[in-house]
Formats: structure tokens, C-alpha cells, sequence
């Protein structure tokens, strides 16, 4: 039974430069951070992410909605946890504050989150086998598919799991072959030509053969030019992605996306306004085959449902920390399924929870896990960090989800 | 100059059953007050509104955005307020809570409007009768356009504003004229038929000719037979407008929908989930010639846009106290204006602050003032509460926006 909330504020100042984009200048990564303490003595420990400014606001709707959960047995909750859920992010006054983003959604993944992890802690493994354990039914149980009835009914999304039942024992196979990470820590804003040059070279060496360019300059002429150090440096076999951080006007986007496809992009991420779909798909279709990656400020399963049935984005970058937690992203991956898009998670958590996530969306999904971003600038808070060899994430084996952060900065 | 900043958290419980739809069972009518206070001894006051719960952290996020203002000189503020919202609306750390939606964009209307009614009562007159005195380049120059460029750029925005100049005297008339008002008290959620008839009776005594009635029953039935209660108390000729706070999913809305046309409402409102563009776009086109109106959800320009590029909206609801205040209230104006969709506000002001807004649409952007919802559960509060007559808004004299609340509830 859940017998106390502690809700914290914790936040990690970076090292000159690190996290600098087109439009963050110098982010305090953060997290508003939910734990539930069960009378059993175990603690669930779920987060949502900020950048600093206002996460005290997440804390306080994280503690709103955490108090609703005083009492309540996790495997009761999580039997029918999408009942649960909905009446939560439509509790008829906070409601208002949304609907299903911004703060009050924010503070919801730290909960929503945090209530996996005692339910993986309780079960004694880890949240991916937990999530693996699970029947079609229970796993849509977990889920509120509510403004979802005109593409993924509850049952429409059961048969979705069944279809890839024959084939996941298969899939196995990612849990000892492990799945490539990709390095964001290359290219940050505001690093200089050179640094963005050493970095690459080390990330090669280090193994990886895809990684994160931040563009997005007033002249466009920066980001081409360091676009194409990346490509020189890490070679035409690499897996190069430019990040805009929504700093282009669409008719901007029209004409550097253009110019950046001479360096062949994987993808192009957040080319503009995260709620402008509509651009969004303009865009698209102006520069196919090079496709649009997005997903770190798009707030809810509703506006990714447009994003997919616009066919507006190629990579679909979920991020649970941002969503109404573990819950929200795989209804999000359900639907990204049945459009056929890709599900590539943004970090907010710095990948602890979303290594889990990537798995079952690999084996009980079918959703090939391409590569998982990593930034490691908070490696040494939490208890039990990512581990990447040569490039490559390392299954967790500690029960839970990987989110205990140890207790001082 | 700016020179202290007070933020007050005022909620206002209402009577049994007032303010109640099929989301919403007893919402307590709230706002988020802003008072810049200037050495002149001058008292600018702006709000946003909420429901009660969670009112306290958008004072928080207007107290974050407030506390730049101090020193700055009104005037010289409102010159180019536009590109001050943008940078405010785009704070580095902050924005990632949102951007540009949720509890910090709701801090932000509550702080654009306070300096929207300092500017006025500096200048002593009202809100409106400041707005119709701009050039069309000072009306633009406090506007943030970004993100709209591929619609309504800075210099096609001036000449919207310049079309109508020619056709704006003729339209002073309604300063002496009025607009009617609509009334909304009469059909709340939980008012029995019984009561619903009543209240529909009494307002077309009082003069009102178009009413709304609150839909979204798990229970098709209800919905149609209340429906023709009031259109059979009002008319033919009454002007009846049905509003579903979101209650249905897109299958069911293209079912009630169609069903709730033999009572030819004027028009449907918030079918479905705000943020689903595309279900709008869907369901426009399945009830046409019925118009759907939303706005009251709708967190910014950018989403608007969306909802006006696809033709999903027929009447746009925005609400001053909802998007980044009277600067982006006026934006989406223009926006609306460009694809000749109508501007009917929600009044989450109880319409102390849109009446100027209405005014200033109708006579400076051509935007013909149809009507404005009236809901009078706020006005002892006020200290200049809106003045109706014969179903018929008076213009407001005093100087600034009405927005002004008595010390104690």
C-alpha cells in the first residue's frame, strides 16, 4: 500500500556549453521527482524533465495528483492503471490548466512514472521484463486511448500486440545483442567548429556511427558548414541527424532544409513550431525523402495522432517524461505502429527510463530499435547509470526503472 | 514607471450548479490578478482565468514574467510590446514548460493584460477607444507574429489593418448602438429541463435572442430533448448554440451531431479534444452547413492557424485570458480575419475585457460584432461590471479595461 509522497525539486547544472541549443542558452537540466513509498519499504521513484526555470511549478501539480494515490495497493492501480490515468489528467478543475499539457502534464509523468517503477521494484525486475510479462489486455488496461476511438480503439490496439506475439520470442535476441546509442553530446549550439570536430572524432572512436549536430543560426551558412565537418569526420556510412530546436519560420525551413540535404541528414528535428502541424506537413512534403524527427514538446497522444495522420513526421521521438509518463508513451508507440513510423524516444531522463521502454517497443511491439540517443551529463547522479560499450546500451538487470537518483547533487 | 508588481490568487465559488458542463461539475471561477503598479500611482490589472485548482501556479509563472517589467516605462513598453512577448514568451528555461501553452502561458495573458490596462488608463481613456487610436504599424508593433509567417507576415498584417480604414468610421456606430449579448446561464450541465425552460423563458424576456445551451450527456437523448425545449421556448428566429465541452470522441460527434440538426443550431461547440485538429477538420466536413465553434482550449496563435488552414472552425472562440493576452488575442483576430472566419470570444473575463476587444475587431479589423456571451455569475465583483441592457453590451467609459476587482470577495 502507498503510505507517503515525497515530492523533490532536483536540479544539475552543466558545464559551460553542454545543452546549448538554438534557443536554450544555458539549461539547468532538472527534474521534478515523485516517490511513492509503499509500506513494504520499497520507493518508486518517477520524473519529469525541465530545464530548470519553473520546475518547482511541475513539483507542485506532481504532488497534486500524487496525493490521489495515498492508500492504493500498485497492483490494484496498475491492473486498470488507464482508469486511472484519465480520471487523473481530467480532474474536472486542474483540468482547465491543460488540457493534457504544460505544467499539470509534466507533474502527471512524474507520477504516472513513478507508479511503474514501484510496480517493477514490487515484482522484483526490471521494468522492461515487467512490461515484456504483460497479455495484450493487460497492457492496454495500462493504457487511456480516450480521443484515440477514430485510429486505435482498446481493441483494435489489442490485436496490434497479438499480431507481433509469433514473432517477439525472435526479438529476444536484443537483450544480449544490445541496440546502438547515439551521441547528442557531439554538437552542441553554442561549441565551437573545433570542438564539434574533437568531439566527433572521439564519438568515432568511441564506437558510435550516429550522432546529433545542433543547427538552427541566424546564418544559414554556419550550420552548413558545420553539418558537413560532421559528415567529413565520421564518413558517409554515419547516421547524422541536425537538430533546429524549432528555431526556423516555415518559410526558412523550406529553403536550408533544402541546402542541409547535401550532407545526406538521417533526419531533420524540430524544424519549427512543435504545435504547428500543419507546417509540419508542408514541409514534409516539400523535402521528401528526407524526413522530420520530432516529439520532445509535443505534448499528448492527440497531437501525434495529427502528426501521423498528416504524415508530418518520419521519426516519432516520444519522450515519457514529457508525456503522461510510461503509460501515455506506449499508447503513443501503439499508434506510431500503426502508421508504420519509427519510435526513436527523446531523453529527458538521459535514457535510464527509456532503455526499458526501447526494449519492449522492440520485442512486444515490433518497433525496431534503431538507436536510443544518449547524453551523458548526469551519469553520475543517478544510482544505476546507462552503461554503453562501444557504442552500444547494455540491457538493465536492477529491478525497476532505473530512475533512483542518488540523494545529493 | 513600473515600480512594484502585486499578484493576487482570487477564487469565486459559485451557486449550485452554475458554471457546470459535461467536463467541468463545480468549478470555482478563479483568476490569476496581475497588478503593475506605476510611480505614477496608476494600478495596471490583467488576469488569466482557471477553475479554481492550480490558480496558485499560474500566479506563480505571472510573478516569474511580471518581475522583468519592473523600472520599464509604460509607453515606451507598448511601442514595441510585440517583440518584449516574444522574448518573455520564449525565456530559455521557462519555455520548455511549455512553449507558448498551459500554466505559463496562462501567467503570461495575466501579465500582457495588466500592461494593456496600465497603457490605457495612462492615457485615460478606455481599452477600446486606445486600440481604434493606433496607426495599423503601432497595432502591429505590439503583436509576436512568429511562427506565422507562412500566413500573415508583419507587412501583410498592416495591410489587413489598412483595407478596413476606409469602411471604420461607418462602423463607430455600434459605440452608440451596442451589440447584443448572449446569455449562457440558462442551460448549465446540471440545471433539470425544468429549470433550463424557466431560464430560457426569463432570458427572452430580458431581451436576449441567441442562448446556449450545454450538451455532452453520456446519453444522446438528453442532449436532443433539451435542445428542442429551448429552441421551442426561443423560436425560430433565436439564435441557439450547443457546446459539448469536449465530451465526444470524433465517432460519436459525427452521429449527435447530425441528429442535433433538426434543431438547427447556430452553432456546435467543442465537439472533441481541443488539440485534435484533424478530428475538427473530419467533422466540419461531415455536418456542413453546421458551423463548429471552439477557442476556449486553443493555447495559441499557432493552433489557430492550424484550425483555419483546414477549415475546421467556424466561429473562433479565443479568449484573451486563455492566449497571451489582448497582444495575441489580437493577432488570431487578424488571422481570422485573413480567412474571413467570425471572432465571437470566449469570456472567461465574464466579458469585462473583451468588450473592448470586440469593439476594437468590429470597427478597426471589420470583424462585424455578431454578439458576445454573457455570463453574469461575476459581476458584484467587479468594480465596473459590464453593462447590459435589453440584451444589448454597453460601451464602457471608464478608463482601462473593466478589469478592475473589488478589494474582498
Amino acid at each position: 500500500m502507498i503510505q507517503k509522497i515525497i515530492i523533490e525539486d532536483r536540479r544539475f547544472p552543466l558545464g559551460a556549453g553542454a545543452g546549448s541549443d538554438a534557443i536554450h542558452r544555458d539549461p539547468v537540466y532538472s527534474y521534478a521527482v515523485c516517490k511513492l513509498v509503499d509500506d513494504s519499504g520499497l520507493v518508486g521513484t518517477g520524473f519529469a524533465f525541465t530545464l530548470g526555470e519553473g520546475n518547482d511549478l511541475v513539483c507542485k501539480a506532481a504532488a497534486f495528483y500524487a496525493d490521489t494515490l495515498k492508500g492504493k495497493d500498485i497492483e490494484e492501480l496498475m491492473a486498470n492503471f488507464g482508469t486511472h490515468l484519465h480520471a487523473l489528467s481530467n480532474e474536472q478543475q486542474f483540468r482547465w490548466l491543460g488540457p493534457h499539457k504544460g505544467v499539470v502534464h509534466l507533474g502527471l509523468a512524474a507520477v504516472t512514472n513513478a507508479c511503474y517503477d514501484l510496480w517493477a521494484k514490487k515484482r522484483g525486475v526490471p521494468l522492461w521484463k515487467l512490461l515484456i510479462s504483460l497479455s495484450p489486455e493487460q497492457i492496454v488496461n495500462t493504457l487511456d486511448l480516450s480521443y484515440l476511438e477514430d485510429e486505435l480503439t482498446h481493441n483494435q490496439a489489442i490485436d496490434l500486440i497479438k499480431e507481433q506475439e509469433p514473432t517477439s520470442k525472435e526479438r529476444n535476441s536484443i537483450l544480449t545483442k544490445g541496440y546502438p546509442g547515439y551521441d547528442t553530446s557531439i554538437g552542441w549550439f553554442n561549441y565551437s567548429d573545433e570542438k564539434v570536430r574533437e568531439n566527433c572524432k572521439k564519438a568515432v572512436a568511441e564506437g558510435f556511427t550516429a550522432m546529433k549536430l545542433k543547427v538552427g543560426s541566424k546564418e544559414f551558412e554556419r550550420d552548413i558548414r558545420r553539418a558537413h565537418i560532421v559528415r567529413d569526420v565520421a564518413g558517409d556510412e554515419a547516421k547524422i541527424m541536425l537538430d533546429a530546436n524549432q528555431q526556423w519560420t516555415l518559410p526558412q525551413a523550406k529553403i536550408i532544409c533544402k541546402q542541409l540535404q547535401s550532407m545526406n541528414p538521417y533526419w531533420i528535428e524540430e524544424p519549427t513550431h512543435p504545435d504547428d502541424v500543419m507546417a509540419h506537413k508542408v514541409l514534409a512534403d516539400a523535402i521528401a525523402p528526407t524526413k522530420i524527427a520530432l516529439g520532445e514538446h509535443v505534448p499528448n497522444r492527440i497531437l501525434f495522432k495529427n502528426f501521423l495522420q498528416t504524415k508530418s513526421v518520419g521519426f516519432v521521438q516520444v519522450d515519457a517524461v514529457r508525456v503522461a509518463g510510461v503509460s501515455e508513451f506506449i499508447a503513443v508507440s501503439l499508434l506510431s505502429k500503426k502508421f508504420g513510423i519509427p519510435v526513436v524516444p527523446h531523453v529527458g531522463d538521459m535514457g535510464q527510463l527509456h532503455q526499458h521502454l526501447v526494449l519492449f517497443n522492440h520485442i512486444k511491439l515490433g518497433h525496431e530499435a534503431l538507436f536510443l540517443e544518449h547524453i551523458p551529463h548526469l551519469q553520475k547522479h543517478f544510482i544505476n547509470p546507462v552503461k554503453i560499450e562501444n557504442g552500444v546500451y547494455i540491457t538493465p538487470e536492477v529491478p525497476g526503472s532505473s530512475c533512483d537518483l542518488k540523494e545529493t547533487n
